[in-house]
């Protein structure tokens, strides 16, 4: 199967009718008509095998994957999406592998109205390269350095989950459950668009970003670029059933340092507090107040005494030791 | 070298002032200001070591050539550029590979006020994959359905010198010349961005592409797209000086089918021969007629003495045998 016709196989479908799409895949460029007025949002993220995914990874989780990472970061801004290119390696033309991963991406695609505009294909070692593009208004983006001293620091949903599913699919002695039960949650994170959108047409939400290397790690991100520090109460955070058996330690690095949570971490005016949760309910997604930012630098996280916790690993980094 | 560190030293430039950059690098997504009333164009290419470039090809060659063949496909449309995503994977954070490639992309990037915008970079096989926006008015990009019958066939520049420097670098037996007269042909081509904004102001001038898999193999898209044959003059062909030595079926071999050119082809009316001569002269780009577009399918090559030229070799296939 030649590349050009793989492409047609498996990628080219009709822009949707009454979409931004003017011309999508099978020219040099895709055409889109943002709304007039609108900025457009956009970002791009790399996934590849070995290293984001395992060798041989079900195909049709990672196309999911592959599009609700970068849609995630569409959520963080609080944007629509308009639509995404793709650049995909691959070792060969396999339809038993392209066939299932396009299924998956497209059904998340089309859960957001996101449709493939471009992209490219090629061969070499298993790479998805995912460009999302996303329209909101001027000034209403939420910016990792709108942050405010006083704000209310609120997570979306549950983080810690896919940390535990990635410590049972590796046997890690201190892993206890059923990986089926938490796998979805490493396998096909939700990106919170909805939620995002109503955020930040929120009044009095500021910052946000979402959460994809552990929530101190990415809460550090605001705290930079807003010049403020933060205090968690290590109590407030929501515990996903899964997490209750473990050991205190592993639990709260779960939930503070997992990664691959794909949640939305906000700050808002305390003013806000029940308009916050107006838009977790008008968007169907769970939003809990954790803590708060403070003028003092640095994170303290407090537990159920009220003492601070020690807690070391901050995040993760692909090219650190 | 931590992967924050990385993106902010080689990475991290103030957006322009004045450009269509709102917001840069460091958030969750960039935020594009664009033109009222225009359309957006988007292009994504990825490269892959060995695949694409040598493996050890030099990176400033390569950060040059990663964003040139993206404008290209901007150019081939008659957009303007307004930045670019860059998402990378590195075998390691390598300073001395980092900061030559960084040099080759933003100059590049910075001739054709191009913003880096935003992006990703991971652990991983070499591989460089940009997605590319521009602008431009609705109804005026340059499409490959448009091409009209009876239309003027152009190319910009010359084509063959590319792939004349790949068969000296793989030391083909065909091959004659000096692989220094041809090397940067392939290894730092011109998007030619200026022609094709001209083209795209030029009425009558209606459909284009930017030829990287060789002359015959792209103008078959035209013609797919348009439903129409065509028919090229072999003899108004122009012709390098590096390629005059080679015999006639290399030479012919090297102009029709050599790839990797990233030179614009494209139609106009016959009305719009001189208007397009203009528009070559404004941008300071050779362009030169060189065959038509016909009702009847098919790609016909006239030589010399107007009979056929037997042509097998269509184009490049990345998964073809």
């Amino acid at each position: 199967m030649g590349e050009f016709e793989l492409i047609a196989r498996h990628f080219t479908r009709a822009a949707p009718a009454g979409g931004a799409v003017v011309l999508g895949v099978g020219d040099d460029c895709a055409l889109l008509q943002p709304t007039p007025g609108h900025q457009l949002a956009i970002s791009s993220d790399m996934l590849v095998e070995g290293h984001h995914f395992f060798a041989g990874a079900d195909p049709e989780a990672l196309g999911h994957k592959a599009l609700a990472v970068n849609l995630s970061d569409l959520a963080a801004m609080g944007a629509r999406p308009l639509g995404f290119t793709l650049a995909l390696a691959l070792p060969a033309a396999d339809d038993a592998w392209l066939a299932p991963f396009a299924h998956g991406l497209f059904a998340l695609a089309d859960a957001h109205a996101c449709p493939l505009v471009g992209g490219d294909t090629t061969r070499g070692p298993l790479t998805i390269s995912i460009t999302v593009f996303g329209e909101l208004l001027p000034g209403r983006a939420l910016r990792r350095d709108a942050a405010r001293a006083g704000d209310e620091l609120w997570i979306s949903g549950r983080t810690g989950e896919a940390r535990l599913a990635l410590a049972l699919r590796r046997d890690e002695p201190w892993a206890r459950g059923e990986l089926a039960t938490v796998q979805d949650r490493m396998d096909r994170p939700t990106p919170r668009l909805a939620l995002g959108q109503a955020l930040c047409a929120t009044d009095g939400v500021h910052a946000a970003l979402d959460v994809s290397d552990g929530l101190l790690g990415d809460l550090d991100h605001i705290l930079k670029a807003s010049g403020l520090g933060a205090e968690i109460d290590a109590e407030r955070l929501p515990v996903a059933p899964a997490l209750r058996a473990l050991a205190e330690p592993h639990r709260l690095g779960c939930l503070l340092a997992g990664g691959d949570d794909y949640e939305l971490l906000f700050t808002a005016d305390a003013s806000a507090h029940a308009a916050v949760l107006a838009a977790g309910a008008a968007s169907n997604t769970a939003v809990t107040c954790i803590g708060r930012l403070t003028k003092a630098g640095g994170v303290m996280v407090r537990g159920r005494d009220g003492a601070p916790v020690p807690f070391a690993r901050r995040g993760f980094d692909h090219f650190a030791d």
